[in-house]
């Protein structure tokens, strides 16, 4: 197949664009900025989905489901909350449709407008507080930890497949605590989980840090983020967690009775990833050539291409991959074979390519009569042919050495984009001439993250926590004290 | 604990309502008809969507997602579906709120009308259907057998939860073929596939029907349904599958190239089963006890708990049930210790029975000399004395038991509740005097199902795929030719 896909060095964001298309992972819808996942990326999304639900239950918590629709009263009774958010988000204000008096089809029944619009949630935690009000009466009742998997909408003006768009999906996690240090423990937890999942499966490294005040959650005291690297040097903000404080429990008045008898305010957490995960697996590791998958979120790991002239020699081909098949089902590896006689081996190559199998196996009759066949791997390209006795061996350690090499390129990519600045001028340049993480002292005002936005186009990332706290000194900007942060141009 | 259940004799609804709050399954939201969905009974609602979503991809199936927010002229696109649909939706008209100008909070900002409005999908046959068009092109791109897992909204007058919310979580099957011939095979496949669910995992026996022409899908040309019964005497529709002819198709202008070379339009099906299945398993088993749930479906399974005065005797009942848990998850039997020491045995069993958890093992410092426990099940409520060794053994017989006892009362119950009536004044009695379904002859028209609904407040449910075509009579209404349908009064 001729895939047709521009070069990342030529137009990375295009090379992005087309290559979400083409892989069949998700394209645009006819709402605006609103797209549909295709089957193949929602595949990888369901593993990512197993994989973080499979995390979340081992540490304590459940799932459970809230209303899509929040009154619009809600989001105001949280400050910061509703600033943030009243800006972007679609309204209900009617419930009903009739038909036109012009027979022009079905027009808004003025008849039937809501008394108090509806907002679909651009994220949940006021419907989620108002609800935890009736559940919670004494220490008893908590913790509370509790995550929903669920759709919600930001009316986004420029959208970008997975990155940003108009509704995404994603899971929240919403939990209520007695006292303020269990609350920042768990947050400090899913940060952790988070960063644990970005790397482990999606073979991605990120920078666990804290977000500068700015640039907290609407409504958080701390929010904790991890920070991943795209290729073309820019970060991605990949996952969130948040210490509440007691803001929402005082917005929606949650109290508790503490062991002591107290009447006390609840403490709160929130954290959430989404389908913009997918934005980052895809721009971390694929290359010109289409999607690199990291093996354990690979929907089809191992891919069989029989190689054959004549109907007779297919039929050997897939008598013995009938053998292979299953000795690598029963390793839980998860195997397509490709015996389509519509299109040539050649492109079905470039297909499974372009698709970001991890392994590929190719057979033909001299491999079936020696006994052999041709493994191919997608992130390095190399070719090998092995025996075909303890093949499943073979392909197991092959995918681990896969999952932990496109982890190690990674990291060596971020690793050499993380530069430390002692002026504004050198952060300029570097950021410029290098791109990916610059560290440098700053004041953590807003007003010096405006101006360094404005000038350089930069954002602040995180102060990374594995850093430590006695790493201040004079901001580059204002020379006021500051800590080491870092900065990057950033999705 | 006290329950403070009311009695399914004295009233069905109200104890129905009830147990959905004390057993934490549900409870209704600030958002009229909008439902939270609580932790417990998320669990139970996951263990569906497991089972269900590995059916669907063992017959071919692949999950994939699309807009929540449907433009409105789409609806208008086939006429039944605006019909049906038009009525009852949330309709989306500004994108931004903005402050208001008296400080009062914040109000829908006029300024973000949008040009067209947005409808929260009742169903998603639209928003599918305008995307299918451009993935279709040839018959090589056909079957497309896709579902999603999504959550609809439906703006019902009169709510009750689980059974007919405003918002409610679904899965809906959209597929697209080349034939007549293998549209009807797939909509008839999924019909099979939900009845086999319903039997096999919610134990809820159901007849397999096709609806009547009134009573389909808006949009279809045939409706598949599974009709349960519950212990109120009536039915309720628990699934349906559709074959949708080439009626989106043509409304979307979805078309392929044949193997012929032909320009045709496509052919189409869909199917869904919704959160109503939770009304449907608890009202079909459970007693003035509380829940009871077929142990496939209970996030539960086992539950254990220790009878002691001292905290020694706990420590040592403690060590064991170790064994035993571990013993019984290497099974594949979920297992939870009840050792809270805030509360009584006797709470526990009622709150446990409350739950519905299918078998209780009670042990204290005699068992435990004895090497015995005492197991109690949820079903029949008989209690017995085992040896501890291969309790493992005896526990995962008597899950399988429960499971089949369960389905067999229901069977039974729901088959002494299949009465042949020949005339009107039949029907009539037997629908007061013994509910359940009445089986007549039946002309099929709107009229005769609207009489009798008028007057009885029975609707048609359906005419049973198992019967023979040629059970045919006179109807009992008209005397006009008719075939043997199923009538009741139902959810």
């Amino acid at each position: 197949m001729s895939k047709g896909l521009p070069k990342r060095s030529e137009d990375y964001s295009l090379w992005y664009n087309e290559l979400v298309k083409k892989a069949d992972l998700a394209e645009n819808s006819a709402v605006r900025g609103c797209m549909v996942i295709k089957p193949y990326g929602f595949a990888i999304w369901e593993k990512m989905q197993a994989e973080l639900d499979k995390m979340f239950k081992d540490t304590g918590h459940s799932n459970a489901y809230f209303p899509l629709l929040i009154p619009k009263s809600y989001l105001s009774k949280e400050a910061d909350h509703v600033e943030g958010f009243a800006k972007e988000c679609a309204v209900v204000t009617h419930y009903r449709l009739k038909n036109a008096e012009d027979g022009s089809g079905v027009v808004v029944d003025p008849a039937a407008k809501l008394e108090e619009e509806l907002i679909v949630r651009p994220t949940s935690e006021t419907v989620i507080w108002s609800t935890y009000k009736n559940w919670i009466q004494s220490y008893r009742d908590l913790p509370i930890l509790v995550n929903q998997w669920a759709n919600v909408m930001r009316w986004e003006m420029r959208t970008r497949l997975f990155l940003r768009t108009s509704e995404f999906l994603w899971q929240e996690g919403h939990t209520a605590h007695a006292t303020k240090r269990e609350a920042i423990a768990e947050a400090e937890q899913m940060h952790e989980v988070y960063a644990r999942f970005a790397e482990d499966f999606m073979a991605v490294p990120v920078v666990k840090g804290v977000k500068s005040e700015s640039e907290r959650f609407a409504g958080a005291l701390e929010t904790y983020t991890i920070e991943a690297l795209m290729q073309d040097g820019k970060a991605l903000q990949a996952g969130t967690s948040h210490f509440l404080g007691q803001n929402f429990a005082k917005a929606f008045d949650v109290k508790f009775q503490s062991k002591e008898g107290q009447l006390e305010h609840v403490w709160g957490t929130s954290w959430g990833v989404s389908t913009r995960l997918m934005g980052a697996l895809i721009m971390a590791h694929s290359d010109d050539e289409g999607l690199v998958l990291p093996p354990k979120l690979a929907p089809i790991q191992v891919v069989i291409v029989p190689i054959y002239r004549k109907e007779e020699e297919l039929e050997a081909i897939a008598d013995k991959v009938k053998e292979i098949r299953a000795a690598l089902l029963k390793k839980g590896i998860s195997v397509k074979f490709d015996d389509r006689d519509t299109f040539k081996p050649g492109f079905k190559f470039a297909e499974w390519e372009l698709k970001g199998v991890p392994v590929r196996l190719a057979m033909g009759p001299r491999d079936l009569a020696n006994g052999t066949v041709e493994v191919a791997r997608r992130d390095t390209k190399e070719k090998q042919t092995y025996e075909l006795a303890g093949i499943e061996d073979t392909v197991e350690n092959l995918l681990n050495e896969i999952q932990e090499n496109i982890f190690q390129k990674a990291l060596s990519f971020r690793d050499e984009r993380i530069t430390e600045v002692s002026s504004y001028d050198e952060f300029k340049q570097v950021l410029e001439e290098k791109g990916g993480f610059v560290a440098c002292y700053f004041d953590g005002t807003k007003e010096t993250e405006d101006k360094i936005q404005d000038e350089t186009k930069a954002s602040s990332r995180c102060f990374p926590v594995d850093w430590k706290d006695s790493e201040e000194g004079p901001c580059i900007i204002t020379g006021k004290p500051g800590k080491k942060f870092l900065f990057a141009k950033a999705y």
